[in-house]
């Protein structure tokens, strides 16, 4: 059903960086041929948003419409699309699954390739946009712009889920969750009995830990630097949490990891973004065969380093966008796991708020105590 | 056969870092119990003994008998020793197979535990030395000292082979050529058709070549700035050649290797040991499952860096000792290669020297025209 009018509706902009999000009405253009038009019933807040909006990111162009975990409702569909229908209960893909590029029918990524040139730059696919606001043109975000009422995504950027799930449960798999639970089980190949380390303790990182704990890892440590998140790590699966400031002064984290797991993890992953941890993160590996695994972001110009020795004698360094997982394909299988009691959801939402306090809800995330933010947008 | 006599034989002294190596009259003692002495026939020269002799080497101790790619005849063996007879063909393995230990039992690596701490103190597995020199002891050297006319390793650093095949030939298996060639075959998971580049075409790039060859892969893409390399490499296999010192200004390597391959190699392979070139073996691997391997030894202090970015796109970072060639289960089968005439050997040897011009053949190796100086112990 495609529609050929313009919505009127409430969306929270960034005009420039730095600055709070503004609630403005907002025209949400229809969605043109293989586009949908999406009403957004909720969305988490990520660091992610963060760090566009601090104005950190390169790439960060304004005036945007942030947020890229977002679920809702398709309200219209252009021509020629196929895999969603007006009504379905959706999720937001900021990697989309176009199924027919190099990459996507390569198998070993999941990183589509197809409008990445256009949603790097913030338009839909066709090189314009779909959001206006006091006569200009708003930039979209990721290919999702989930903090509006109202939003257009490419069909690849969007897969239809089971509608019995609500949306304030699966806009969270539009990007923590899933980007943590697919590290561990699509990215990292956990056998029984791996031990595995997890540093940081937010979203991401206990999405690790229970990805592990699926996977019947041995020891699931924790290293958190806020010790608040020692009773979190162990509601999600962790057997060990390490505080690297409680380490005597002459012990690092490091000889710690190595000497708990008798040579090192198997696997470890970084939910930082912070370099210095992900350098730890790839020492602790056992030496042969530990693979680290980059989940989190770093900020612009930061680099990783160690010597390459580390690689000679068998750690292997890698990472992952999403955690791995294939948006379109492999999404309603980890809704299906939620809706059958393998997948923690509900656990990971210690705030909510209207979408007038968006602002707010970016200063919760900076707290300790928040894991996610859902943000009603009704 | 146990033999409780000590032989007097002429090697190759490294007295003291940074200085040529001197030829002296040096006492062998008996192998104990699991230990096997050779009579080593042919040792080639790689570029770890020279780093080693150089002083760079924070873990090199003097005095020592260098030398880790030899092959030889078993003269007598110690107690409880099974896997070779006297008389038997044999190279010498600085990377041992015990069968035992974790990492052996691990199927996922060629790095043995067993004697690695007291290999690296450059003693037997005893705590001892076997050689003695001028009333002291001399240290071995990553369990091997190749460079004396008869030594003593662990019987779990030699393997039999072939002893049909010539050992001027079989001794450069024990480095150079295997590790190339297994990084290639046995590291790597090159598929028919995958495009890979190689960094440094001197004897470990030249057999990441021929392994790249045999793997049946693309474009395989030589990167030296030694011009007289490129007849090399295309003996081996090579496809394309390229001196980065030719490219224009404006052009780098890493674009330059993105652009011939439509978006980056399935596998790079450094052999340079240059941190730098590191770096750029990494960043021109292809976004999404690019895996680039470190072979090269690098200087001590040098770190390897890039932006995590490279590896949240997918590119993989990983390395490998020895080709992750194990050297008593596969060593056998690459010599067999060599018999079926799949695997280059002769083409390798561009020098020859006696025992007594060992310091020349250090020179010649610094030299372009130099792939290998096979020196003759006898």
């Amino acid at each position: 059903m495609s529609s050929t009018k313009s919505i009127i509706c409430k969306a929270a902009i960034a005009w420039k960086a730095n600055t709070p999000l503004s609630i403005e009405q907002v025209e949400v253009l229809p969605p043109r041929a293989h586009e949908v038009r999406i009403k957004i019933a909720y969305t988490g807040i990520c660091h992610t948003d963060a760090f566009t909006l601090s104005g950190d990111d390169p790439e960060g162009d304004y005036p945007v419409i942030l947020g890229h975990e977002g679920a809702g409702i398709v309200e219209s569909i252009g021509e020629g699309v196929t895999n969603v229908k007006v009504g379905d209960s959706v999720i937001a893909l900021y990697t989309p699954e176009c199924g027919e590029c190099k990459f996507c029918k390569s198998g070993k990524t999941n990183l589509c390739g197809k409008i990445r040139a256009t949603q790097g730059r913030g338009v839909m696919p066709d090189g314009t946009s779909r959001f206006k606001c006091k006569g200009q043109d708003i930039l979209h975000f990721m290919g999702c712009s989930t903090f509006s009422q109202y939003t257009v995504v490419a069909d690849i950027s969007v897969v239809s889920v089971d509608p019995k799930v609500p949306m304030d449960r699966t806009c969270l798999l539009g990007c923590g969750i899933t980007t943590g639970y697919g590290a561990a089980t699509i990215t990292a190949k956990i056998n029984p009995g791996d031990n595995i380390a997890v540093f940081g303790a937010g979203c991401v990182g206990l999405s690790v830990i229970q990805g592990a704990a699926a996977k019947k890892a041995g020891k699931i440590i924790v290293v958190d630097i806020n010790d608040s998140k020692r009773e979190w790590a162990e509601k999600f699966g962790a057997t060990d949490f390490i505080d690297p400031l409680d380490l005597p002064k002459d012990t690092n984290i490091v000889e710690k990891l190595i000497e708990i797991t008798d040579g090192g993890c198997d696997y470890t992953f970084d939910c930082t973004g912070n370099v210095h941890v992900m350098r730890h993160a790839l020492e602790a590996c056992h030496k042969g065969w530990g693979e680290s695994i980059v989940i989190g972001v770093a900020a612009a110009g930061k680099e990783i380093a160690t010597r390459p020795f580390q690689l000679i004698t068998g750690r292997v360094w890698r990472g992952c966008a999403f955690g791995g997982v294939k948006g379109r394909s492999q999404l309603p299988g980890l809704v299906q796991d939620y809706v059958n009691g393998t997948l923690k959801v509900d656990e990971f939402i210690t705030h909510r708020r209207p979408l007038e306090e968006i602002n707010q809800a970016f200063h919760d995330m900076q707290h300790g105590k928040c894991i996610r933010c859902v943000v009603n947008m009704a």
